[in-house]
């Protein structure tokens, strides 16, 4: 044990920086954990160490920042700084990797020691990926779910139903919970809509949402909106609701995976950890979506189902359409125009507000706002008579934004790209996949103005030389590389046309 | 894409550290990679990027240490920094955890991607895991073997045959190495020895030759210095043969795993790599060694020598007793002084003679240096007659050590502590895990005095009151805590005793 004055480093990492000298004194090498403690504070943290030789002098260390928010110290602050053991969380990894079933302590320290960053980046995707490949059975799912329920925060509402939807991703463009969260809320029901960025699409709800208003908020002010409007539309991530699925979607992004058991204890954890009694699933099924096949979709529903009943929340699951995207735009702007005309009072597109009111249905159903079969019929009457407007500008202006704000005011990219038909047909394939692949190298979500509108969408003919969908990007070196992906991946294929390469006559020179 | 003046941080970690604004204007975020391109001298690496808002300033980035080790930046130079493209290697990774069989080529672009570091500790977590779980055929393993000699340094020889050895690890004090390196080289065979620092025991057999002399050296070097002296025993990790393996240990490491798939491969592609034409595997069977059955080490006997035969190698190997440990010591200073003892003449320990003569003797007779059955002989005349012992004095010399070192000074911890028999009887059950963990814990292999010496062996008598074994270590508070591991332990037992606790009036205050 060593006695160090801390000094705080700028820097958006784990971990803290030892003299090597100091390094040596308490016995621990780069990529060893130390426990920083100071008694009389009660302060006390774990970090894993890297050393140098000059930047930190003997007898200082440095901290860095996410180490920091929760050390929370200042400079020259005395810490006693020492080796810590090995988590025993590890352990329990190994055994996951090992084919066996865990318990529920074990799982729980697992998501403790994730949440609290005891476990290296190493570590944690092992746990991922012993999981993924050897799965985890109903009870240690639901083990999961409690664990990342337990370490975070509750909402506890003063009246009750509270209602909750979730959409299972993989479909580009379903941007639905810009509609089912204002037309619930104008029914009367609460709902505290607590969602993601995107991770491997092309705009999370919570994506969309940042461009209307503020979607970084606390547990607490997420239950004092919702009290107040009805519903919120925020960023789970900023929230402290389940914060292990965050951690556990940093690990899981590189493999572009979503693991069954993972993703059941994800979902259902936050509805739980947000006070919800009734919760409605959409999940889309198409050959690109993540759930393939209407059998694999009944399943998973069942799962959740299961799962909600552990908890005594009553689960419904929408089995939806997930073979072409939802509406016509994939990307931020694009998409939140799109939310916003149809809650302006447009009639199309179909897609979006079919799907839209049938989920919004549900929950009046399941809440006893209607009748069975009814609950479709008052979600449309909400959003046709202009009552899901009122209630969005109410949700935009209490997180923040500007409520005056119009479906008009949102534009798409300053350089685009029109992918023509080069023969008459129908559209006879649509692949998301491609669709959001492209879209993200055009730069979405990150930036606002990439995506793709799709003029054209299944089942639609086109005329040679009409146009089957646009590509939006704010860069230019942007929209050069989301060209060439389009013409690697050809993501719409017209029935009789052999699209093998997009001809360099329809590049049309941006704008200067 | 920005244009960035660089300047180094002297901090032994992985990536570059970015201003928040050039890191928007570059579009990456936390966690994402970077390309580092001067296009003038040809440099070009990736690297993970971390932000930070003040410590570097806008228009400049930070590298770190091993990062610049590939990137050979001065403070001042000018890069161009721009958004890198995800590796394809994590689609193979995925294919992998996915069950599926991997190709030559997919195979030795993860292997690339983990020595270049252009794989995040997650993402190369997520290969060792999903090779662990779902294994890699022969094919695989032959992929990985040539991946990993191919991604390092080669040594070639002017005569042959080169011999090599390896010792599969689990069974503690097993210092042979240091015994049967010189035997052989002083019989006439070449042996460039590279050996592993202590990855999950308490002292690899570089910990155990860097207190007799230097262990780092190139590959160049390693080969210069066994034409000279017929053999060396150097740190693998050091000469940038099979680096690879070096890389992988590390991910490994947290989850104590050696899979087969990749012990196979990092054995055997170091042997490749090093020139060897002739080898010999050690494998110790017993119920906590790695191998646990006879059957089991036949397998893997098998699987050597068909890999072996991939690339030319003829391969032996020897099942051996890991039931126990070998000698009486464990620890760093512990087992080199045992070790140069049986060279100085002693003829004692009997299990450390008899098992280093016996792997030597293969060699000989591998080489037609004896007739079959008589290599043994050989090897005992060798280090009888004191030519074992001049020879490992040349070694220690060429590699920069003092040749006149006796056993008798190298000294164990300052602090001790006895464990006593509370009943006679005999010794009926060693744990190597356990004395491994305690040794461990008492502050081996990092400290070097600190240890076990094992007063009894197994199925040797003990009176009542007698010393079983005796822990060292050169901390105080590192005595304390393996005192109170072994009390949990019980690493040795005796017929007919019930070691629940060790009682404390055994613990022997340290002298001040």
């Amino acid at each position: 044990m060593v006695k160090l004055w801390s000094k705080l480093l700028d820097i958006d990492y784990q971990g803290v920086v030892l003299n090597s000298e100091d390094a040596r004194k308490i016995g621990v090498l780069d990529g060893d954990r130390v426990q920083i403690v100071e008694e009389a504070k009660g302060r006390f943290v774990q970090a894993f160490v890297v050393t140098t030789k000059t930047i930190i002098p003997e007898g200082m260390f440095g901290i860095y920042h996410k180490t920091n928010e929760r050390l929370n110290a200042t400079d020259g602050d005395i810490f006693d700084v020492r080796l810590a053991d090995r988590p025993v969380s590890i352990d329990y990894i190994k055994k996951k990797m090992d084919g066996l079933k865990l318990t529920s302590d074990e799982m729980n320290l697992i998501v403790e020691d994730i949440v609290s960053d005891a476990l290296s980046p190493g570590e944690a995707t092992a746990f991922i990926t012993g999981s993924y490949i050897n799965g985890l059975d109903m009870d240690e799912v639901e083990y999961l779910t409690r664990s990342m329920v337990g370490t975070g925060d509750k909402l506890t509402f003063s009246s009750h139903p509270i209602v909750d939807k979730h959409s299972i991703g993989g479909v580009p463009g379903n941007k639905i919970s810009l509609l089912v969260v204002p037309i619930i809320a104008a029914g009367g029901l609460k709902i505290p809509k607590t969602s993601s960025r995107a991770i491997t699409g092309a705009g999370g709800t919570a994506d969309l949402m940042e461009v209307l208003a503020p979607v970084e908020f606390s547990a607490e002010q997420v239950q004092q909106m919702t009290e107040k409007s009805g519903g919120v539309i925020v960023w789970g991530g900023a929230t402290n609701i389940a914060p292990a699925d965050d951690k556990i979607i940093i690990y899981e992004y590189p493999f572009k995976i979503d693991a069954r058991g993972q993703m059941l204890a994800s979902v259902m954890a936050k509805k739980i950890a947000a006070g919800a009694d009734l919760v409605v699933i959409d999940i889309p099924v198409g050959t690109e979506a993540k759930v393939k096949t209407i059998e694999e979709g009944r399943k998973l529903a069942r799962e959740f189902i299961d799962l909600g009943e552990r908890f005594g929340i009553r689960v419904e699951c929408a089995l939806t359409y997930g073979e072409s995207p939802v509406g016509h735009c994939i990307g931020v702007n694009l998409e939140v125009k799109e939310a916003l005309s149809v809650l302006e009072g447009a009639s199309e597109p179909n897609s979006l507000i079919q799907k839209s009111i049938t989920i919004a249905g549900i929950a009046f159903e399941m809440a006893g706002k209607s009748q069975s079969g009814m609950g479709a019929a008052l979600a449309e009457e909400i959003l046709t008579s202009g009552k899901a407007l009122a209630k969005m500008k109410e949700i935009i202006k209490i997180q923040g934004g500007n409520p005056e704000v119009k479906s008009e005011d949102f534009k798409p990219g300053e350089f685009s790209f029109e992918v023509k038909a080069p023969e008459k047909g129908y559209v006879i394939d649509m692949k998301n996949k491609a669709l959001i692949s492209i879209a993200r190298t055009a730069g979405a979500p990150h930036d606002i103005g990439a995506g793709i509108y799709l003029n054209r969408k299944r089942g639609q003919s086109v005329e040679k030389g009409e146009v089957i969908y646009t590509i939006y990007a704010d860069r230019y070196w942007r929209i050069e590389r989301a060209i060439e992906h389009a013409r690697q991946l050809m993501p719409v294929v017209v029935e009789g046309m052999l699209i093998d390469r997009v001809p360099s006559e329809y590049w049309r020179p941006p704008a200067k």
